[in-house]
């Protein structure tokens, strides 16, 4: 049931090819457009006030990444955002970096505020900036002390689950382990390599592919996020297999866009590693 | 006589290496740069309205495209625009997302009625949106009802030549069939591979492309934007004839890079589909 | 001596991951990312006047790239860079295109004299408009009269040396043949491949991991930055070495990435190819 649902999603995407409206960094954009592609969905990316309201009314979903944020693309991101939430179109908030500066904390927090965001994707330390204001001394890496174990994966799920019945949002926290959860369920993914922190882009690709699958999620949000996160964690698993001697990060980043772009949603739930915690 | 003087102008970018002032969306500008370097051009990324003057001054070409306009950009554009025309480098205009957004659309329009520009490169929905304000609901892409088939070729034909007539420009309208035309001639090309629409930034790689083929087009604009045009045609057959299994669009960028900057002057003339239509 | 130190610093960088703050061009700004977590380092992009200041406040160097810079950016280098001389962070300044244009150098000359610039790395041409103004027609290359040979090399060094005193900064004038001088000493290295030009990105790249290296300097700044140009050199002969048919400037860019991934301290001090010559 759960499995036949992300099937469904997954397949939707490479069917139909849903547009994504990306406010984004300009470090990882175009391994975002190309992911996206990957998986069947369309790119755009507009960040000028005067631009955006036009394009997102053409698009699916709206994906905000506050990477490299600035006064433009923060207003870029309000009308964008003001314009989707009208359209009730599903809104993913990537608040990279924030716990690392005032700046990003503030503005994470202030498009979560107004805004009817749908899906909130970050690490541990940047969505506890979101919740609770703390600092985070690791820039746009998860703080060592935030990792998610075993040990700490109670804590963590319920965590979760808290920012999501606060924020009325799908929250997925991705490391080591992934956590997916909304006010009333959670599941957690065992899924990824640990590669995919040695190149950049990997969270935001991520949050890309969930403005995608967000837009197909068909009523159920949760699965269709957990769907996007199984998605990049099984692309690592087959990139990493594929690593033969003298490969490094850059034969990494091609044969992870190459799995993102050959998985079928066949394999996709065969290989998914998922549990219900909650 | 038409291949001779193409494989004239494919070899003497390789051997005088044009300087191409590149005002161009963030989202593919390092593929752009990297494709100017693979044809043996040389790239130059500047946008700030203070600096593109004397940028400009030192290069051959301009090539504008609006993929991620902002106002500082914009007028960027302009003032490069305006100085490069004085100069009498040639000017290449790619209207990405014309017909998406009011902005586009106006903005790639005052360009073409304010700077002399010489090349129009874009997909059919971008240079119907140019030539009659039409809208395009697929963003970036090709409208599915604008692709060019046998079927509408004639009148697809028709439709460039006028806009080349109107604009007094080169104009490339890219996809499965390529077409390009002046107000008098037009040709057909049918290079070229479908996974290049499953990556980002072919379309700005080709006219960052036409920038330096233009600057070496030695009195024939027409057969330098054909031969540019079938060169990243020609590195997409040859990409795609390198797939194997497990590669995806990842390997396909890599080998398309690969062949941008491998293919000679003489492999060009001998691969090229070339049709003289009118 | 001098070896077991670049042994030392290339280890601790791999050890202790220190994090990197990049105001740089937006052309090349993922390879740099990728660079830096590539070789042990964590990249953080920021350059929003209001978000570098606690941004910079976090890292262990910054590293100022002029390649795309506009009057945003320009506030935010200055700001980021008060805020770095403060707190003795190491300032690493890439003066892409001085000469080019009088934006460029007049913005690397006023960055160069208000703070507390630790590094230079450019290429020759570049390096002459800073010290005395000189202007350059070849855009962001070196002009060809400007390359070091063993002809020019002692002259060059002399150069070097001179700017090194002026600033109180050790240069690095990168090129077929490298040069890395503080005003006292002077090192030359002949590690690197011709491809390494055909390629955007390897000179940005390179001052990116001059910021990480510059972190870990441990009391020898020069000889942090001989260490950080040759990790690049060897890792560029390392690439070349795998280029087999069909392989173009694509697959020599993953193969970049993945020897800056992959080569150890060993490697690193038994491939180096270094001689002291002043």
């Amino acid at each position: 049931m759960i499995k036949s649902h992300i099937h469904a999603i997954t397949q939707s995407i490479q069917e139909t090819s849903p547009l994504v409206h990306c406010i984004t960094n300009y470090v990882t954009v175009e391994s975002c457009a190309n992911a996206l592609l990957a998986i069947g969905a369309s790119p755009i990316m507009s960040d000028e006030v005067d631009d955006v309201m036009d394009i997102t009314s053409i698009c699916n979903s709206l994906v905000l990444n506050i990477g490299t944020l600035n006064k433009n693309t923060i207003a870029g991101m309000k009308a964008a955002g003001a314009r989707a939430s009208e359209l009730e179109h599903a809104i993913v908030l990537d608040p990279v970096g924030a716990g690392a500066s005032a700046l990003r904390t503030q503005t994470a927090s202030e498009l979560l505020d107004t805004l009817n965001v749908k899906v909130i994707r970050g690490n541990m330390s940047e969505v506890k900036a979101l919740a609770h204001g703390a600092r985070t001394t690791k820039g746009v890496d998860v703080d060592p002390g935030d990792v998610v174990t075993d040990e700490t994966l109670r804590d963590a799920t319920c965590f979760a689950c808290g920012v999501a019945q606060k924020t009325q949002a799908v929250v997925a926290i991705t490391g080591p382990i992934d956590i997916i959860a909304d006010e009333n369920r959670a599941f957690v993914l065992r899924n990824g390599c640990a590669l995919q922190g040695r190149i950049t882009g990997c969270g935001c690709m991520l949050s890309a592919m969930c403005g995608a699958y967000a837009a197909r999620a068909n009523g159920d949000m949760l699965l269709a996020v957990v769907a996007a996160v199984a998605h990049m964690g099984i692309a690592g698993e087959i990139a990493q297999a594929r690593m033969q001697s003298l490969d490094g990060t850059g034969s990494f980043h091609t044969y992870l866009m190459d799995a993102l772009s050959t998985i079928t949603a066949d394999e996709l739930v065969e290989k998914i590693k998922l549990e219900e915690v909650i």
